[in-house]
């Protein structure tokens, strides 16, 4: 970080970011996505495994993920909050993707999303995101729907 | 942070503030477990609502959750990974409770957990934490227990 990065600077540049990987997934590039990603990110992801270790068992779970999606999707996030300090950020929000088929769970549900980012030679990367859903003890299923 | 301060010396007094808050938890005792948490964190829980906003209604949610609890219980963790710099930190495990009574689907599952933690004046508190299990989108329901 340089003298004349402000915490605002750090968490605009976090918000562009954190949009740009969502751009980058709606338009299925894979390279674009995994740009994003630190060598040694570490993830928990909405569906199994419990957790996903180093970029590329993450870059093969997008080439899966992506070959089923459509064409053309969108997605839609909510009550997004950033934290940034020194060269390390916090980012969560709600999400869900729109216009998706509808014979998949995992496309279907709203997220929540957390991810931590570090900044390295004045660039940004993730190094943990954890995804999932709520599940509802009594019955072990997802909750796919936030409140209002 | 203190120039004496060193990387290593915040990244061991996160790992002593984790183990502390389990500590707590384990001991039921509510004014410990909240003295973790900032005023404002928000929180993604393992159960619903998708979020909780503040400590006040978290501490609801532990509150009503320690009275199911039995007397003794203990918290077992494995794969924890800290990343601290500056006075930010995130911290992410797996971890289950052990001695449980097993009536309750959300005491019997691994969880994974993402804490990210701010130092001020001295004190790290808990800005944000994400708890959940990963589901399987094919039956809609949680995988409880991870692979090796």
């Amino acid at each position: 970080m340089t003298p004349e990065t402000t915490k605002t600077d750090n968490e605009d540049q976090v918000r562009h970011f954190i949009a740009d990987l969502a751009t980058a997934i709606c338009a299925k590039d894979i390279e674009a996505i995994m740009s994003h990603y630190a060598p040694n990110a570490i993830i928990f992801n909405v569906k199994p495994p419990f957790q996903t270790i180093g970029a590329a068992p993450w870059r093969q779970t997008w080439v899966t993920s992506l070959a089923h999606f459509p064409d053309s999707f969108g997605i839609e996030t909510r009550d997004p909050k950033v934290v940034a300090s020194g060269d390390m950020a916090l980012v969560h929000w709600l999400w869900h993707f729109t216009g998706m088929v509808d014979d998949n769970a995992a496309t279907q549900t709203w997220l929540r999303d957390t991810v931590v980012c570090k900044k390295d030679q004045g660039r940004w990367q993730i190094v943990h995101e954890h995804c999932s859903v709520p599940f509802n003890p009594e019955t072990g299923k997802a909750v796919v729907t936030p409140g209002p």
